[in-house]
């Protein structure tokens, strides 16, 4: 999408790491600037992720005081890490299914980084913001019962078919502004039931980036959802699960809004 | 390589996901039947892992009774499932890395499992089987200290550059026989450190695809750990962990034999 709002094609067979890679954001950039990228008429497309097939998606836990508080966690010492299967990546407005055998579907507004850079042992903050091509919304969808009540380790209630939806837009990092300033909001059936900013995070961008580069490498086209703050149904009181039928709208300052309707798998 | 030993060039770009799900076995095999593989002289060749950029690497951990008694842990109920980066994968002979700051490298040889279909919510073990490309060795590197004294969560200590040297064959599942009657063993500079087979797993391997399935979507080209016998590092008399010079040597039943020299990130 452009600055007017109009969606464009922009000549290129995917946004994948291999894009971000080969230096895809200054080309298409460029080619805007030259008038290069027709315009595309968006009614009845689907709009995809705005990443395609990520090489992994890395997650931070209990990332933001109140959470960790309504988790009934201590907040962290240092960044919690796990992680979803990439396959669960889908579009910002796709279904997003319960689980056969899920009683407590649960939603997550996070902001999410996308590496645009290769990356290992990362020395300082201003390194680890060098790597970042960009941000978008992220719904890390968990299944609470199969992440904490079969066995001890989180993924299995992250990686669940359609757990992830992203986008509209990956906004990139010149463009988002400060990625510590943004207010990110969850609706369910019209209610607000996440109202937070990315100010509170325990660990911020910067600091999970550098942090994640001593344990892994991290490569082009890799996500990293970077936590979730107060408000999720597990927290809440009467824990108002996710249902068939019920609509999640995400919003995050600048990175535009998701809008998901649940099924059943 | 076939069964006279001698390697042959398969004439496919990539033994990947889109090879397994386009009946590449079936393809090769067909074409070694009628004569038209060429042999390679393996001299001065790299050997590659079998599965090439694998979308997924789930582990299955504590899952042979002895490695669960040296890890101080009971059995599990279920399986305990978490993951590695699939960047992880490298070659059967590639050199393996000592993180930076690591104190408590250790090894696992095990059994993977790769997927060969799309799978979800399988019914019954047959069905399990079915989606069963092949089997290869994998040594499932860990550092304990990133896995264990760092927040709770395994993937951290599982997902260090060079972590999962995969290979040296895949070995297709009509090939391979029984996949619970398969010794596996460990040597670290010369000393059998790990002996078990897969006999002893808590759950085999057609429970644990079936099981995964409920919890994500399984695809061509991913990669299933499925667990370590007793004899790592972590559960010996003076914990004798990996540093950069050691050298690592494994081998299961019918799959052939890894070779690993350690070095230092």
């Amino acid at each position: 999408m452009d600055a007017s709002g109009n969606l464009r094609d922009i000549g290129e067979p995917e946004i994948d790491g291999a894009f971000l890679a080969s230096g895809g954001v200054a080309r298409v950039r460029d080619a805007l600037e030259r008038g290069d990228l027709p315009v595309v008429d968006a009614a009845g497309l689907r709009i995809g992720a705005p990443i395609a097939r990520p090489g992994k998606v890395v997650c931070i836990g209990l990332n933001y005081r109140d959470h960790a508080a309504e988790s009934g966690a201590e907040p962290p010492a240092e960044p919690v890490v796990f992680m979803k299967a990439a396959n669960t990546v889908i579009g910002p407005y796709d279904e997003v299914l319960v689980p056969r055998d899920s009683v407590k579907t649960d939603w997550e507004v996070e902001l999410a980084v996308v590496i645009g850079k290769r990356a290992r042992y990362l020395d300082s903050r201003e390194e680890a913001l060098d790597v970042i091509a960009g941000y978008a919304i992220s719904n890390d969808v968990s299944e609470r019962e199969f992440q904490f009540e079969r066995g001890g380790q989180w993924d299995k209630g992250k990686s669940c078919e359609t757990f992830n939806p992203l986008g509209p837009w990956l906004v990139t990092a010149d463009e988002a502004g400060d990625p510590q300033s943004l207010g990110l909001r969850l609706w369910v059936n019209g209610e607000l039931r996440q109202n937070g900013d990315t100010k509170e995070m325990i660990f911020d961008v910067a600091e999970i980036v550098r942090y994640l580069s001593r344990f892994m490498v991290l490569e082009p086209g890799d996500v990293i959802n970077t936590g979730t703050p107060a408000g999720v149904a597990m927290g809440i009181p009467g824990q108002p699960y996710l249902r068939a039928g019920d609509v999640m709208e995400l919003e995050v300052d600048g990175l535009g809004r998701q809008r998901q309707t649940v099924g059943q798998a």
